[in-house]
């Protein structure tokens, strides 16, 4: 019984997925501040055209540049695992394979679309990119593949994580990236939010505005921004994660998976493994599709889908998505990739197409999956990657208790090596699970009133 | 080209090379207190007898037990993978390879020997292994297979590290580990000392005591102590990654190395690339094999050839080995893991026959090279690791000067995730480069006075 699959360097997928071609219903345009769509001539400020030519194809698949590929070498094709010790142990008939997305340098499935966004960048004469991020996951990402194609890279990195998680910081630093404390006295945004809060913790909504700012307020044009999830052409970039999983399935004589699970924060993760499969289920596939996400924060399971902005500080065309309010902030939790508003529009259609069957867990089981994982599997995982783990658990639970011979295919989004903390915490029992009260929740909202309401349609079928 | 070379789980070697059957002299013995051969039965009641047996085995192959082989295969075999970014960095014609031990759950090599060890005391019925730490990467991979084996893990901390490295600590936490600040109150050991010094900041020397002490006055007898480098037999274990590395090689094309490079502390993962072409090279192959380490703890370089204690606290059995001194205490380097003052007997012996070919680098280096590395092939090394990566950069420049096409062979021993505060330091322009002054080296090696001298003998052919 192998514990890894891997393929070989020859086999790697050459096309991306685009999901958007084949959804049954299409998707609603993003809107401008007139309520109007907006034209791809709007956001050329902040995109480059060959990446905005890709969130909006309709092209069903998409040719991986060679020179993308070459990159990607360095970690790619990513194993696929089977969890044969975590199966033993829970005396599942189950089989649970795992894409093991943790292998890249900066730990996570980030760097699939940071890679492509530079060189597209590149390609197209921009010499620097800007882009925010919360913990660091997607700064280092970014970092690393502007140092690899010799780009200029700079982040905004939330004040509070700047202070408190000094390592992922450093991190960008080895790959060359200019990482500063948001807000700061480097953009307008930055300086006006210090004037009226000099000790301001930050926000993922004030860098959001500071990186774009910074973007298309530079005069020589050759900066560009970057985002790390939510937008169609990452979950494109992504999805060679499903689309390497089904050649590495298929070569040890499974079929089509009977369950498919990943964490959704922004989705990017979850998308990437997912799409290629939610396509055999339009075409028929009996595959239950699972989204995970925390019940704090619980977009998919709990949000209403409406028209939003993307960052709390309404900078952003507006997306038609499961939204809890653009000015949502959750609880502390520790999978800090989880904590976003809104979630993927093509995930949201999804979902409300009946195709992706999202859950949420509390982050007490999640860390007690994630101890179990380690003493099973042996690695230690990203807090946000544990909710996916939680899932994939119960459903082996399920398949032992039905009697049922299923195959469960999970991604393993990252590793949790700079997130110890949060074990630690869990450790200690001074981890708290939060249900987010349902006043709560109406009173974030409430501020989607103002916005323009989002149809959703359906086709009936799933 | 590929960039990595990956070998099937069924092709993992499945026996252990054994150096010591094929040294041209035989190593002088281990000597007790009263300066007489330590006998088997004298190590009894700190290591099992199976692993005591390997300790002074003369068998030239060890099979490796399926049960161990099935425990290796989570990350086993590990990739060789070809550095072409750095290669075509650096315009040479040589082709570097280097074997990827930072795949391991804990990032290291260091679980090549923990596993082995853990599952040959749970087989002699032992319960619970000791075992000191200094930054953590032992303490961590020790704590990893004992909690894959169902073992209790006591790992007794340089307190210094303790506090300054929670992370580690809570790693091990995660595995199940019971990781204590040495010296602690559960030892006469650590007593004595906390009774002398309330304030210590502790060191390898006492934590290897109390590691000792605690097993060896265990009343129920199951107990034991492990220890992650220095001894034949975690040599031996280490040896799986040049048996690798030769099939990969071979299943590329390529003969042997021209060059192999590994960074030596104790001298673990040194050895167990370096020793199979050991061999190669008493069988006459030209193969040029470097142990690197620091200027500022430099055992094989400038340090005498003397029988000496293992720890500072004299307490272990007198080893003939390149050594400081055990009261050596270097000044303070980032590369936690090759502040050793001693070296694996087996490594020395190869030292003197002239079989390997030691050298020394300053920390400044060796963390422009891991940049120049993180820029290039895109991972971020352990600063032990960026000793092998500086003398590849040498050879392969020094190849490109001569105009040949070498094949150097390295091992990259385990990731930097963890030790990200060296990087932060060397990018600050903090740290300072030292070369250890004759007068300070003989300060301490005056020690060895009182010990029995060690002869040096070789053949003198190589």
């Amino acid at each position: 019984m192998k514990h890894k699959i891997l393929l070989k360097e020859s086999d790697i997928p050459r096309q991306w997925y685009n999901l958007a071609a084949d959804l049954p219903t299409p998707m609603l345009p993003p809107l401008g501040p007139d309520g109007k769509p907006v034209t791809p001539d709007m956001l050329a400020p902040v995109f480059p055209m060959n990446l905005i030519e890709q969130e909006v194809s309709q092209e069903r698949w998409i040719d991986i540049p060679e020179e993308i590929l070459n990159i990607l070498y360095r970690w790619r094709p990513a194993p696929l695992r089977r969890a044969i010790y975590l199966e033993k142990h829970l005396k599942t008939p189950a089989r649970i394979y795992y894409k093991d997305e943790s292998t890249s340098p900066p730990g996570s499935h980030k760097p699939n679309t940071a890679v492509a966004q530079a060189w597209y960048n590149k390609e197209f004469g921009i010499k620097r990119l800007t882009t925010e991020t919360g913990a660091g996951q997607w700064g280092s990402a970014l970092s690393f593949a502007c140092a690899l194609l010799g780009l200029e890279c700079k982040v905004f990195m939330v004040r509070i994580s700047f202070d408190q998680k000094p390592f992922r910081k450093i991190m960008m630093q080895v790959w060359g990236g200019n990482c500063v404390a948001s807000p700061s006295n480097e953009t307008n945004a930055g300086r006006k939010v210090l004037a009226e809060m000099p000790d301001t913790p930050g926000s993922l909504g004030i860098a959001i505005s500071e990186a774009i700012e910074q973007a298309v307020t530079d005069p020589s044009g050759q900066t560009r921004y970057s985002l790390g999830s939510v937008l169609n052409h990452v979950m494109l970039h992504q999805t060679i994660i499903g689309l390497e999983a089904k050649k590495q399935l298929e070569s040890v004589g499974e079929k089509l998976p009977d369950v498919v699970i990943g964490c959704a924060g922004g989705g990017s993760n979850f998308a990437g493994l997912s799409f290629p499969f939610t396509l055999d289920k339009i075409n028929g596939a009996d595959i239950t599709i699972i989204p995970t996400e925390p019940t704090a924060c619980p977009t998919l399971t709990r949000a209403p889908f409406h028209y939003d902005f993307g960052d709390t500080a309404c900078t952003t065309p507006l997306l038609a998505m499961h939204t809890l309010g653009h000015a949502f902030i959750p609880p502390p939790i520790h999978a800090g990739g989880l904590r976003y508003h809104g979630m993927a529009p093509l995930v949201c259609q999804c979902v409300i197409e009946g195709l992706h069957e999202p859950r949420s867990y509390h982050q007490n089981q999640c860390y007690e999956s994630a101890l179990l994982w380690a003493k099973t599997e042996g690695t230690i995982c990203a807090p946000e990657t544990s909710h996916a783990i939680a899932a994939a658990i119960d459903e082996a639970e399920k398949a032992r208790e039905e009697g049922k011979e299923k195959v469960i295919l999970m991604n393993y989004s990252g590793h949790g090596l700079m997130d110890l903390t949060g074990y630690d915490a869990f450790m200690s029992g001074k981890l708290t699970d939060y249900e987010l009260p349902q006043e709560e929740l109406s009173k974030f909202t409430k501020d989607l009133d103002s916005l323009p309401p989002a149809e959703e349609r359906k086709t009936g079928k799933w």
